[in-house]
C-alpha cells in the first residue's frame, strides 16, 4: 500500500502527530502503523493498579484518529528502507510513504546483569497492555512487594499497590526518591508523604540480585540486607527503542537516542522522530538529555507534524524544559526547568528564594492545602531558570505556569509586576500568592 | 508624628504596599492608616455567609505587618494636605510623610433614585467587619432573599445563602450573568450551575422599588412583577471611594477614578494612588476601564511600592489585563483578557477556537471534571488577546497560564509548539489539552 504519511507507533507522540499532521494536512493520507491492538494512556499505567482498578479504563481512543480519517493499522514495521521510501512489515506488507515519523518509543530496563531477573513474579511496567493485565492479575494473591527504583512510574505504582492494601518497599540507589528532578527538601517531604502512607522507602542501597527457586523470594540488597518479595517490580527506567532507526542507518546520539534537529527531522529529510526515541536536548543548557515525558513527546509530535510538508521557523521545538508532577495522596509535587542542584552544576550563578502560603484564602476553607513555591534565577540577569511547587490540585497548571514564564524568557522583574487571578475557592491570595512572593524574596537578594 | 511612607487603607493593596515597600526599604519608616480595627479579606467576603460561617475566619492577618516593622494606626485621615506633606485625622493626628500611597478602596452602590433603599433589611456588601457581622446575624431569620445585581459577588453570595438554605432570587437587569466578563454561551453554562443548585435567576429585568412599611417587603421589577423578600441585598458594583483624593485637588479621571501613570503616581509626585480607587486601563487597548479586582489591585501595590523611592521603567504597571474567575459548586468559571464580544466591540479582527476535554487522564478518575478552554485571537498577528475556562479545581491557575500568555504577547504559533506539563491525577492529557488544543483549531483557522 501507499500513503503520504507514515507514523510508527501510536502512543502519545504518535496519536498527536497524527492528529496534527491530518488537521494540518487535510488532503493527504495519514497512516499510524502500531503494535498495539488497544493503546494504553502512557502516564496513567501507575493507576490502573489502584485508583481505576483496570487497564480497561485506561484506554487512548482510536476515535479521534477514525473521525479524522486516519487510517490505523494494527502491525509492526521489521525494516524502513529509507532510499525506496518504503516500510516492510511483520505480516508482510510494504508500505510507501512521503514523510516517515519514528515514534517508536521506549521500553523498560531490565539489567542483564541483575541475577534473578527472570524469576516469575518479577516485573517491569512497559506501555503493553496484555503484559500489564498478566501482571495486575498476577498482584492479586502477592502481598508483599518490592519496588526497585523511586522515580516518578516507581514511586506512583508504590502509593497504589499501598493503597489496594499491598505491603510495599521501595528501594533507591539513590539518597533520595524521585531521581534528581526536584531540590532535597522537596525530596523528602516527597518521601514522608509516602512514608505517611504506609510505604517503606530504603534509600541510598542498590539492589544485587534477586533470590527464589523459580519464583522471587527475597531480594538481596547491595548491603547484605534481604527484603521479602512476592513480587518485585523493576522500574529503572527506560531506553529509546531505536533498533529500527538504527537497522535503517539514522544516526543516533550518544545516549541512544534518535537525532533530530530543531524541526525533529532526522538526518534523512523525509523522516522525522519524535517522542521517547527521540533526541532531547536542554532548553536551558542545549545539552543532550535522557528526559522522556509524554507531555513533551507530543509538543514535539505537534512541532514534526506542522513541518513535515513545509518547514516553518516560528514552529520549532527549542528543548526540553522539563515540566512534570506528580501526587501522593492530597500533595502534589511540580517542577519546571532547573531545580538549584542541576544549575549550579552546570555552571550557572543562581539566587533562589522559595515561599510557603496556603492555596485557598481564606486559608479556613476546607479544602485548603500548604503552597510552596521555589523559583531559581539566573543571578546575572535574572532570567527565571526553573521552579518547583508543592500544593494541592492546582499544583500541575501552577506549575505550568512556571513553564512559560521559562518558555517566555521572563525575569524576576517581569514576574514581580505581573497580573495573577486570585479567587478565595481557587488559587492562594492576591497579598501572599506564593509565586509572587518566591519573586519578590529572589528580586531582593538579587539588589543585595 | 512623622514617617517616611504614610499608606492610607489597610486592606489588599495597602498590605502589599507597606509590605513591599518595607521589603525594598527596610531603613524607611512605613505606616498604614485604616479605619478598620479588623480588615477582612475582600474576595472572601461572599464565603462568609456558607463555606467558612463567620467573618472571623475570613480577616486578613496583621502578622505579617507587624513582624516586617510597619506602624499600624486605625483612624481615619480627613484631609491630606500635599503642599506640607501631611495628614490630618479623625482623632486629631497629624501625621507628615515624605511619600503617601491612597489605597481608599471602593465603596457599594446604593443608587439614589432606588425607592425603599433605605428600609430595613436591604443591605449593601461593603468590606467592613461591623457591617456585615450585623447583616449576617440579621439574615438568620430571614429566607427569601432577593440579590440585586448577577455579577461575581452578587452570584457568589446567592450561591452561599442557598447552600445554607435560604430562598435565593437573583434579579439582573442585563439578558445574562456574570456582566459581560464571559462570552454569552460560557455565562449561560454558569447560570445553569447556579439554577441547577436551586438559585432562581431573574434576568432582563431591574428592579423599580422596593416595598414594604419598615422593613422590606417585596421587590417590585420593571415589568411590574413582584417578588417576595424578606431581605434584598443590592450587589450593584463599588464606586471608587475618592473623597479624600478629590478633597486634596488630585486629579479623577472621567470614571471618577484618582489619575495615575505607569508607575501608579499620581499628578503629584510623591502621592501614588492604588487599588480601586486607582485609575485602570485596559493593557490590550489603553482605554480607560472600571475593572476592581484585589489581584490587580495587589499587582499595582507591588509597582507603586517599587517605584515609591526610585523609578524603575522594568517595574511599571502596563495596564489591567483582567484575570478573575469564580466557582459555582464544583464548576469552575474563568476568564482573563478580553472575551471575543469585547474584542470585536473594540474593533479587533479576532478568531476564536475552542475545545473541551477532560481535566484528568483518564478521564474516569474520580475528581475528574470537563474542561473547555477558549481563546480569543488577533487576526493579523496571532497574538492571544484572552481567553475564557470552564472546568474544576485547577481552573484558576489555568486562567493564569493564559493571564500568562497574553502578558507575553505570545501568539497562537507560540502557544501550539509549547510545552506544557500534563499528569493523570493533576491535568488534561497531552494529547487532549484544551488549551493547546485550541490553539490549533485557531492556528488552522488562521491559516485557511
Amino acid at each position: 500500500m501507499k500513503t503520504d504519511v507514515l507514523i510508527i507507533g501510536g502512543s502519545a507522540a504518535g496519536l498527536v502527530a497524527a492528529m496534527t499532521a491530518k488537521s494540518c494536512n487535510p488532503e493527504k493520507g495519514i497512516t499510524v502503523i502500531r503494535k498495539e491492538e488497544i493503546v494504553m494512556i502512557p502516564c496513567g499505567i501507575p493507576y490502573i493498579f489502584g485508583s481505576v482498578m483496570t487497564s480497561d479504563k485506561n484506554i487512548l481512543p482510536d476515535t479521534g484518529l477514525i473521525k479524522m480519517g486516519v487510517k490505523i493499522i494494527v502491525d509492526e514495521v521489521i525494516t524502513i528502507n529509507k532510499k525506496e521510501k518504503n516500510c516492510q512489515t511483520k505480516k508482510g506488507e510494504v508500505i510507501e510513504y512521503e514523510k516517515l515519523i519514528i515514534a517508536t518509543g521506549s521500553n523498560p530496563i531490565k539489567p542483564t546483569w541483575l541475577k534473578g531477573k527472570d524469576l516469575k513474579n518479577v516485573f517491569v511496567i512497559p506501555k503493553d497492555k496484555e503484559y500489564l493485565d498478566y501482571f495486575h492479575k498476577q498482584l492479586e494473591n502477592l502481598q508483599k512487594i518490592v519496588i526497585i527504583g523511586a522515580g516518578f512510574i516507581g514511586i506512583e505504582v508504590a502509593d497504589e499497590l499501598n493503597k489496594i492494601g499491598k505491603d510495599v518497599t521501595v528501594v533507591e540507589i539513590l539518597p533520595r526518591i524521585l531521581g534528581t528532578a526536584f531540590d532535597e527538601i522537596v525530596a523528602s517531604e516527597a518521601e514522608q508523604c509516602l512514608l505517611d502512607r504506609g510505604v517503606k522507602v530504603n534509600k541510598g542501597i542498590g539492589i544485587k540480585e534477586i533470590l527464589g527457586s523459580d519464583k522471587t523470594e527475597e531480594v538481596l540488597l547491595n548491603n547484605g540486607e534481604t527484603l521479602k518479595a512476592d513480587a518485585v517490580i523493576l522500574s529503572l527506567g527506560y531506553v529509546p527503542n531505536v533498533e529500527l532507526a538504527k537497522k535503517a542507518g539514522l544516526a543516533l546520539n550518544e545516549f541512544g537516542f534518535i537525532e533530530v534537529d530543531q524541526y525533529r527531522r532526522t538526518g534523512e529529510a523525509d523522516i522525522f522522530a519524535i517522542g521517547d526515541c527521540s533526541e532531547k536536548r536542554d532548553f536551558a543548557t542545549g545539552k543532550l538529555s535522557k528526559t522522556m515525558l509524554a507531555s513533551t513527546a507530543c509538543a514535539e509530535a505537534r512541532v514534526a507534524a506542522m513541518n513535515l510538508c513545509k518547514l516553518s521557523t516560528v514552529k520549532t521545538f527549542r528543548g526540553t524544559i522539563g515540566i512534570y508532577f506528580t501526587a501522593i495522596g492530597d500533595t502534589a509535587f511540580g517542577v519546571a526547568g532547573l531545580n538549584k542542584e542541576m544549575a549550579i552544576k552546570e555552571g550557572f550563578d543562581v539566587v533562589t528564594g522559595s515561599f510557603t502560603g496556603i492555596d485557598r484564602h481564606p486559608g479556613k476553607l476546607d479544602d485548603s492545602h500548604k503552597q510552596m513555591v521555589k523559583l531559581i534565577v539566573a543571578k546575572d540577569n535574572g532570567l527565571i531558570l526553573g521552579g518547583e511547587v508543592v500544593g494541592g490540585t492546582s499544583t500541575g497548571e501552577l506549575t505550568n505556569v512556571i513553564g512559560f514564564m521559562i518558555q517566555n524568557n521572563m525575569t524576576v522583574n517581569d514576574v514581580i509586576v505581573s497580573q495573577i487571578g486570585t479567587h478565595p475557592m481557587l488559587t492562594a491570595s492576591p497579598a501572599g500568592y506564593p509565586l509572587i512572593k518566591a519573586a519578590e524574596i529572589v528580586a531582593k537578594a538579587l539588589k543585595g
